[in-house]
């Protein structure tokens, strides 16, 4: 008799052990010191949540939307480079496993499977998640997301440049390399008369990616557009000038940049700068339901998994995708509960204790100001 | 020549030899990641008391009331689930205990032995705490109280879903499930021409608890009502403006929530929201007699300790609670002496030292407000 | 070829090696959980010097007095009970190590040899630690302290109740118990005619001490007097208007309560109450002589080692008191010439940065104050 | 197939497995009890970085001047004693692997070749760091740096009194005392008609250096001067009315004081109080590249390595030096891209967020003004 993981951490626990090392690393892996991957926990673990009691919370609303989308509670898949490394389904499985519980998932430009393929294994709603490597590729690409039926295009803003992750180099990690999505644009480039064969998508750098860039790339589709990895009040203003719908608040796992804020402490800059004109969620340190309920109250929309994705899928597939999303959706409905809180469109203020060191952050023009001239 | 332990560290050590593993856990253990219960512990070594000196403390008063009943000193015991898990004489073993120490023990609707018989061994003063499942159930367990002779109602009302320990599920724990308060039910009702049994206790779900069920409580009995588990002043206030007579703030050890503010973290704010028109406890993480000090300087009247009961119990019976007992009491004697303070009745100002970081705390609406727009 | 230690932690090291383990711990060991031992060493961690530069700081005055008293550096010997478990001739020893390094040795009613015997292996000044155990004791060993020559009555304040040690219950420890000024007075007894022999020291309790005690107590005797455990500035006020000459700020190395503010967190509050009218020394937890500089910075005259006293005598016996004092002056000169200082009697301002946590300290009135009531 | 160190932690891990132990702890030591060292490191971690995305950095501009010389990027080489240690090439070496990454070094009066050596060997800029021992030995030094190219006078002032580290002392550690400056002088000396030979190096005792003696370094010399080792604003301000031209923040690596602020935490006092006058540069913790633009965006006009030289030397050479900086080039451009700026010398504002317990720091003055006094 083996039990199924009973926590995120169990799921994690296990993949460990089925998952070989390298893949193992590449899915665990922060960069460089990994210190905001840390830190995207922590933050986490210092917020707490304030039980309000003797309520008739009997029936909790916990589905909500997501830009028009219905998910049955407010989780999401995060978009994550090539799942086959965790499960030979790939993201076909993650799509099966979304859907079983009821919400969205977001693919990766660089899925193992391509989006048409995941379209059609997937029961849910799904947003397809751009990696801007230039124009043409670009256009294609979003063409081809909203054909297939796409609901959302999720433009990464918070990869700049390419960084390699320290355990990957040292692992000397090879990705499997194989992206659904090129496979099907290279074969329509070679049958197509005259058509150049695209370059290989390993060798293509990432273009400059500016508020220009946005108008140009909502010109090409109807579909509504979020903005993954905004951190900053500034920019998060800018992103709903320039009409965005959505913003998720990333650090992508700790995985590109160290050093920074986590997602959970830049949240309310970030949702205070919208003010309610764009849906803001957030991902990055997600492991407990409770952790649902304290972004919420911080303003966001819904939040979104990445490595227990991954998780999820090495432990078993499709159904370990589905039994994770239903592990956190059992822990967020209890303290949903435990708050008095009967619905996630109508959660009461002061639901949070916030450490006295969060925001607003102090900044180096703030210490300048007030350093006493000897 | 073995030494009895020296303070309740020892008692915890010296228990966990000679319980069964499993039901060590079930003592132990906290919900999910155990954050609430490791800071339960933390918040009171944070907090420091000051000595005041050159005073003659000599006679020292730290006998009190709660609720009228006379106490030694001002610590309870908590109610807790079955204790024939730590010594098979059960409850009527901790109430000998707590008499010897001229103390009052409350009594959990799930005891092993029944209230009634509880009360038979009992020479302190109980009070019986209730698990409303029911409006029959509760009317049947209140008057069979009132009956036997407890002196107050202690109304759970921060478990309002079932949450079991992680580490329980992992041990599959099976709780022995004898509920002595309803082989007596069953029994009767067995007994009675043409009453139907009872369900079974395990089966039950906990119906809504809101205030409007706390007039019809009331309705059913004389004895003043406590509410165990209330932390928010909002709630608190509430609690006094329909009547209860005393609030006992509690995590509940950490063992239904996670990632909620630990209890002594909360006094503050229940002590400033009654207004002095209800009594306020306090349990968990009470380890030392100086904790005890803490509490009373933060407003409370008394307090209560939980899982120390079982060790005391596990360690030698009625015997065992007694010493823990003892072992707080001689401790919280001391901690009188060293702070200067001749009676519970008079303690003075400024008797602690409160981290910055504590309370009033600071909510989503306080950084909200705050945060500039750019 | 062996090295001498090469700083107090080093002597602290090789004690534990040379000693009997039961006395080892008798000297290391704090109240309870031992969290002000811990938290005496931690604070001054926590406070930093300021470098100050670019000075002629070659010749630094680091002598200076206490109440009248030439030391030669800022750092005297705690009184502490029977030196004779770590070195067979007892405070003889220390007093000889003491006065080759020029400073002040504190003796305490305790002490293995006989203050007669002390005064006369001293070369350096003593004061005497006073335990009050009733009139007539007190009286005499005053009278016996100023014939005797010491020069100050340092009156012990933070023992209003015994408090036996934990890890002294565990190893049953039993003190040598001889105790050099009572055999005096035993034998003085046995001499006289008619004189009835006083009960062994053990068996006295402590009486209430109290402000009035202190007038009675200035009767007796012209020598000055040092108050050791004020941490309190009510306290300290209260000392200064009864026309106490100096304040020992002391935890008593946090051996006798636990969980209270450490010495050098209580000093500016002392120091702050007291307005200049009396001396305020500290002592618990200086290892470094940047400790030193740092009590001073916070308005200290001079500041007091107890544990480290220990730890020569068990090394070297005289000589490793003396060394370990001498360590301490080194590194304090050494501090003075960092942070630019010339005279321990002209410490410019801003010497320390102190943690935002720090003092003036929140109490639970200031927290009730501003609790919003909901 | 061995891979070159991907970072400065690998360097420092290979470095200890090809140094002699008592080279390496040489190195690798702080002072007294180290805080000051495990703080430079710990304040670089506090402080995080606010990534501004959606711009085009795809050209970013990271090289500077410091004192009108050209540097490839922020990143320069501490004057440290003698670099036999770590690569028998010594400082000829380092000065090789600095001009490789067209950076400037700094070089210590006691490097172990002489200076005229290391100019020789040099290809990019050197500053020559003074440590001065009188008079007639500063003017020789002086005057030969001028001599050999050296394009500034880097005075040492964080030194005040010689202070050898614990773990030299526990290593009976000995210098290879091969000063290359000396060496020069002494031969010169010998072959002077009727000149006397100057005493050795280590047995000169620091004079004092004040304010005074600038005026006349300033004498000596056309070139300019930076003060190494000024940490207070008061002492900064008093720099930049004497005429200085830079000044170098550093704690020595906390190689010759110990509880005292680390660098990056007393810069911004630094910067402040030079009002743009002067240029400021800090070492002492940097280990990552976005160590550099935090400094930088604290008003570092660039900053400096010491430990991080040696590790290179001892790996690799010349080599080993120019990869380490070059590793931190690529990790502080990344920073730059990942923050959205595009040049060192237009970095925007609130590029750091800084723990609230960060100065302006608190004194004993501001606590002692804000002690109720009973």
């Amino acid at each position: 008799m083996r039990m199924d993981p009973i926590n995120l951490y169990e799921y994690e626990a296990r993949a460990k052990q089925v998952l070989p090392h390298n893949h193992w690393e590449f899915i665990e892996a922060g960069a460089m010191d990994e210190l905001t991957t840390a830190r995207n926990r922590s933050a986490f673990e210092a917020l707490t949540l304030r039980p309000r009691l003797m309520r008739d919370v009997t029936d909790r609303k916990i589905s909500t939307t997501v830009l028009g989308a219905d998910i049955s509670f407010p989780v999401m898949i995060s978009p994550a480079e090539g799942h086959t490394i965790a499960h030979q389904d790939g993201e076909c499985a993650t799509a099966r496993g979304a859907g079983m519980s009821h919400t969205l998932m977001m693919c990766s430009t660089t899925s193992s499977n391509s989006m048409e393929e995941i379209a059609e294994a997937a029961t849910g709603p799904l947003w397809f998640q751009l990696s801007h490597r230039g124009y043409d590729f670009t256009e294609h690409l979003v063409k081809r997301a909203e054909a297939a039926g796409f609901r959302a295009i999720v433009l990464t803003v918070d990869a700049p440049i390419p960084t390699p992750k320290e355990r990957d180099i040292r692992n000397r990690y090879q990705s499997p390399g194989e992206y659904g999505n090129f496979r099907e644009l290279q074969s329509r480039a070679s049958g197509a008369s005259g058509g150049d064969e695209p370059p290989p998508w390993e060798t293509l750098r990432c273009p400059p990616l500016t508020w220009q860039e946005l108008d140009w790339l909502r010109s090409l589709t109807k579909l509504p557009l979020v903005l993954k990895g905004v951190r900053d009040g500034e920019d998060a203003r800018k992103a709903v000038e320039t009409g965005v719908d959505g913003i998720l608040v990333s650090t992508h796992g700790g995985r590109r940049f160290d050093g920074d804020m986590c997602s959970i402490e830049m949240l309310p800059e970030v949702v205070a700068a919208t003010q309610g004109k764009a849906e803001v969620y957030v991902d990055s340190g997600i492991r407990r339901g409770s952790d649902v309920l304290k972004a919420l109250a911080l303003g966001a929309t819904a939040v979104a998994v990445g490595r227990p994705l991954f998780w999820g899928l090495a432990v078993n597939g499709a159904e370990g995708v589905h039994h994770m999303l239903e592990l956190l959706r059992e822990e967020f409905d209890r303290a949903m509960a435990y708050c008095g809180q009967h619905s996630v469109d109508q959660l009461e203020d002061r639901l949070l204790s916030i450490p006295r060191e969060w925001g607003p952050f102090r900044t180096e023009n703030d210490i300048a100001d007030h350093i006493p001239l000897a």
